[in-house]
């Protein structure tokens, strides 16, 4: 699988990856830890700082990665990795090395211990913002400090998960900015 | 624009309609005030209770409707609906009355106060669950309590907001049931 060449993109702007709902590959370190996991709760709470809330569930390998190093990488696959996607979100990093497992490509951070995914398309560097929701909602609060993407293709597939093992996969963009206020845009 | 015939669906199952990521119309209602918004900032937090969050920005006429009802409907428009989804983006309902200015065809809720928008493919009636975000991120806490679904199209065309005046509509749906584990559907 190819590995896509990056630009830094201003952290305001990671809206316009994760706001359309895309499953993504949560990637995580703590002492000589590391692993990698599937997940699809997850919502843009604000332009600036940068923040993102999610669900990790309590109980799975990645919580306990995540909420003690206050770190994680927000990897974003496209409809080519949708196998990858699946394999990974069905076994846990207690068990096995999914990174040895799947012979997944990485790369270093800038500003977290976490690794980048190589072969994803967007790679969002996320510190924890704010922890007050996670004893009892497992949701994550984190700020994206550093934010990578492909600068192509410019709209890859991504892969949207729906339940039950069905996933509706990106379809055409459209745009109506014409029908926009300019201060809505 | 055709009225949808719909059934009821179990509150658990909404992850279906909102997991993968498309825009939704928020309608609501406090002391004869009424009014619907465009919303893209949502997430699934739980399956049992039914929660959804999601960011409804203070300043906005809805946040005070929804915050003092403690109640909304969120409705799932598709594809065909992306220009009213645009228009009623674009206007306050302080200004305006949108129900009026759209002829949005309403249907009456079973367990909240606001309104149905019955053109929409799904209809999630949702009572206000948990609020201590509201303050700090704007960011409501809701639990489903009744939802409406239309029988058909199975899979709808939803639209995904990334931006710019730009959207994505949805495309295939894919299925890889069988390379999940039993326990992981």
């Amino acid at each position: 699988m190819k590995i896509r060449k990056k630009k830094n993109l201003p952290v305001e702007e990671v809206r316009r990856y994760l706001e359309p709902g895309p499953v993504v590959l949560v990637s995580s370190c703590w002492k000589e830890r590391a692993n990698v996991m599937t997940m699809g709760w997850h919502t843009v709470m604000e332009f600036s700082p940068s923040l993102i809330g999610c669900i990790i569930a309590e109980g799975s390998y990645s919580h306990t990665l995540i909420r003690n190093s206050g770190e994680c990488v927000i990897n974003i696959p496209t409809a080519e990795m949708l196998d990858l996607v699946v394999d990974i979100g069905n076994c846990s990093g207690a068990e096995v090395d999914k990174f040895e497992k799947f012979g997944l490509e990485l790369a270093p951070a800038e500003k977290v211990g976490a690794p980048l995914l190589a072969q994803c398309y967007a790679n969002l560097e996320c510190r924890l913002f704010d922890k007050q929701l996670i004893g009892k909602y497992d949701f994550f609060i984190f700020e994206v400090v550093q934010a990578h993407v492909a600068a192509r293709p410019k709209t890859p597939q991504t892969v949207h998960y729906t339940g039950d093992g069905v996933f509706m996969i990106s379809g055409q963009t459209v745009s109506r900015r014409r029908r926009f206020r300019a201060d809505m845009l």
